[in-house]
C-alpha cells in the first residue's frame, strides 16, 4: 500500500458517537482514517523530535503536524516537493495536517510587516526575506502534500483592546475567504478555517458562524492556549462549540496539558495539536497516568522502578527512574528519546481512553479516574 | 532467558579461522558469546549515545563498552550496584567491557596527581574529589557487573621522551599485577592486562612479554590512536603481535576509522572501541560503504537517494539524503540519531564481512572490494 493509492477517497467525518457534548468518530482522508478525539503530534521541520516516526505510528497517532513557517525556510517548500512531498520526504505515510505558517511569522521571525495582502518577514534562520500569503499559504501547503490545510489567520497577542481583537477576527474572516478560493480541493483533502475572536464572546460567535457558512473541511478554534486561564479557553470553547458544524471536525489549536485535552474534549473538540509531550520529554519532564513526573528531582536518584510498570510503551515499562533521572542529569540525548517517547505515549493513551469512553458513554467517570490518577501522583 | 542464569560459564576464546595473520574466532563469556573480530559501540555513561540498546543489538554488536569513570563520577559505581549493576541499568544484557577510568582520567578529569599508589583528581562534572587506583578500578569495575574489567595503566601522551615512555610502562607492568590481584576471578569474567611502551618497539615487546605470562583472560594494545600516524600504529602491532598467547583475546583500545580496523584484524587483532561512528554521528558525517559523508555538505541538500540502498539498515536505505542533510543543518536530534545508526550499522557489517573473509580464507579479496568501495565515494 502506498499512500498515493488511496487519495480518491473523499474526506469526510464520521459520527460514531457522543457523551454530553464530548464526540467520537472518524475523519476518512484519502491517506488514511483519524480516530477522534486525536491528539496530533507535532513534527515541526519535518521530524516529530527525538522520535522516529515508526515509533509515532505504534503508538497510535493516525496524524502528525507539520509546521509551514519551518519548512518554508528550510529547506523549503519547493524543494520538499520536488523530493516528493513531506510525507516522502519525512517518512509519514498516514495523514498529515499542516498550519498556515503565521502563528510562527508572529512568534519567531523577525521584522515582521502585516496587511490586507499578508505578512512579510525574515527568516530567523538566515534573514531571508519571506512573504506569506492566503494564497502563497495554501500554495506551500499544496507543495508539501498537506491532507489538511489551514487557512492563513492573524491571531493577536492578549490581553489586546476588543477592537483589535475584532480588526484580526474580520481580516482572518476575509483571509478565510481568499484561502478557500486558494484552496485547490482534491479528493481526500480538506482546509480548515479558523475562529478567532480573543476572549471576546460575541467576536467568537460572529467568526464561528461565517465559517461555518463557508465550504470547509474542518473548522479550528485558534488563538487559545496563548496564556490565559484555562476557564476563560474553556469558555471560549464553549461559546463557539454550538455555532460549529456538527458533520465537521473541530481542531482546537496548540492545545495543550493533558487536563486541557480533556476538558476541551467534554466540550466537544475533536482535534488537538501541542509541542507539550515532545518539549517537555526533552527537558526532562515525564506526563504519566501518575500525572506529570519531573525526573531532573533526586528523589528519582535511586529509584528502581519504571515510570509505569503497567504502560505499553517500553520507555515508561523498562527503564528505572534512577536510569531516567542519570539521562536527564547527563544530557543525554537517549533521555531525551525516552521521555518524548513516554509523553507522546501517555498523550496517545489518553485519547484512546476518551474515544472508548465516549463510545461507552462513560466519558464522566473515565474522566474521574483519569484525574484521580493525576492526583495520586507516583507515590514513594 | 535472564542474564544471571548463563553467568556459570567459563570465559574461554575459541579460534574458528585464520587467514595470514588474521583472525576469527568466539569469545565465550558468562552473559554470552562475543563474536570476532568484533566491534564494540561505546556506551559511554550507560548509554550507547543516540541509540536504544535493542537496535544496537539489531545491529549485531554482541558487546557494548562502558567508561569506568563516567560512571564512577555519576551516578556513582555504589550506586549503579545498588540499581542491579550497569546491565540492569542501562537494558543491555549482553556481554559488556568496562575500562580502568585511567585514560579518561588523564584526558577529562581535573587536578590530577598520579604516583606509585594510582591516581587522584577532581571530577570533571562538579569538582569532587575521586582516587583510582589498580585495586579501586577493579572493584568499580566488578560493583558495575563487568564481563571484561581492565588493568588500570597509564598512558603517557605522545611524543614523549623514551625514559618517560618505559616508566609508564614499568608502572603499568606493576599495575597489571595488582590489578589481577584485586580482580575477583568469577567463572565467565576476565580481566585484561594492557600493552604499553608508546612506539618503543622494545618497550613493547617487554611489556607484552611480561603480560602474556600472566594469568589474564585477554590482552589489550593501549597507548596507541593517540594522534600517531597509521603507519606507526600499524608497526607497533606488528612488533607486538607475536609475543601475544594465540589463546586469549587481544584488544586495540580506542581504534578506529574503518581503515584502521581492517588493517588492525589482518595483524590479529580480535576487538575494538571507538566513539568515532558514533561522536561522527552526532557531527553529521556518516560512514558507509562508499567511504565516510559529510551530509552537513550542500550536494546533498536536492538529494532524493538514500545512503545506501542495499543496507539491512532503514536509517542508510529509507531515508534521502536530502532529509539526512536538512536534519544535520537544523540540528534536528534525528538526524544524531540516524546517522549514528548508519555508522554503528556500518562498523558491524564491516566486522561481519571480516568474520567471513577470514573464515574463507578471502581476505586480501574482501579487504581489496572494501577499500574500492570507499574509493568509489557516493557517486554523482
Amino acid at each position: 500500500m502506498t499512500a498515493d493509492t488511496r487519495q480518491d477517497l473523499p474526506f469526510r467525518y464520521e459520527h460514531l458517537g457522543q457523551d454530553g457534548a464530548a464526540r467520537t468518530g472518524l475523519i476518512h482522508t484519502g491517506r488514511g482514517t483519524i480516530r477522534t478525539p486525536a491528539f496530533m503530534p507535532v513534527g515541526t521541520a519535518g521530524t516529530v523530535k527525538a522520535m522516529y516516526m515508526g515509533q509515532v505510528r505504534e503508538l497510535g497517532a493516525d496524524i502528525v503536524l507539520g509546521n509551514t513557517y519551518h519548512l518554508m525556510v528550510r529547506p523549503g517548500a519547493e524543494r520538499v516537493a520536488e523530493l516528493g512531498g513531506l510525507h516522502r520526504f519525512s517518512t509519514w505515510s498516514g495523514p498529515m495536517l499542516t498550519d498556515s505558517g503565521g502563528f510562527q511569522v508572529m512568534s519567531l521571525a523577525k521584522l515582521r510587516k502585516l496587511d490586507e495582502t499578508g505578512v512579510t518577514f525574515q527568516s530567523h534562520i538566515d534573514g531571508s526575506k519571506h512573504a506569506l500569503t492566503p494564497e502563497r499559504s495554501m500554495e506551500i501547503q499544496a507543495l508539501l502534500g498537506s491532507d489538511i490545510q489551514m487557512q492563513l489567520d492573524e491571531c493577536v497577542r492578549l490581553p489586546a483592546p476588543d477592537a483589535e481583537v475584532e480588526r484580526a477576527m474580520l481580516l482572518s474572516l476575509r483571509w478565510a475567504e481568499r484561502s478557500l478560493k486558494a484552496f485547490e480541493a482534491k479528493p481526500g483533502r480538506a482546509c480548515f478555517g479558523i475562529v478567532q475572536g480573543g476572549t471576546v464572546a460575541a467576536l467568537r460567535v460572529e467568526s464561528a458562524k461565517q465559517l461555518a457558512a463557508m465550504p470547509f473541511g474542518g473548522i479550528a478554534i485558534g488563538g487559545l492556549a496563548v496564556g490565559e486561564p484555562q476557564a476563560d479557553m474553556l469558555a471560549a470553547i464553549e461559546t463557539v462549540e454550538p455555532h460549529l458544524p456538527a458533520d465537521k471536525p473541530r481542531y482546537l489549536m496548540g492545545v495543550g496539558t493533558p487536563d486541557d485535552l480533556v476538558e476541551a474534549v467534554r466540550r466537544g473538540v475533536d482535534m488537538f495539536d501541542c509541542v507539550m509531550p515532545t518539549r517537555a520529554g526533552r527537558h526532562g519532564l515525564a506526563y504519566t497516568r501518575f500525572g506529570k513526573v519531573n525526573l531532573r528531582n533526586a528523589r528519582h536518584a535511586a529509584d528502581p522502578r519504571p515510570l509505569d510498570e503497567a504502560s505499553d510503551c517500553p520507555a515508561a515499562r523498562d527503564y528505572s527512574r534512577a536510569y531516567l533521572h542519570h539521562l536527564v542529569k547527563s544530557d543525554e540525548i537517549l533521555g531525551m528519546m525516552l521521555l518524548t517517547w513516554v509523553n507522546l505515549s501517555y498523550y496517545q493513551s489518553l485519547m484512546a481512553g476518551l474515544r472508548a469512553a465516549i463510545a461507552a458513554r462513560r466519558l464522566d467517570d473515565v474522566v474521574a479516574e483519569t484525574k484521580a490518577g493525576w492526583d495520586r501522583g507516583l507515590g514513594d
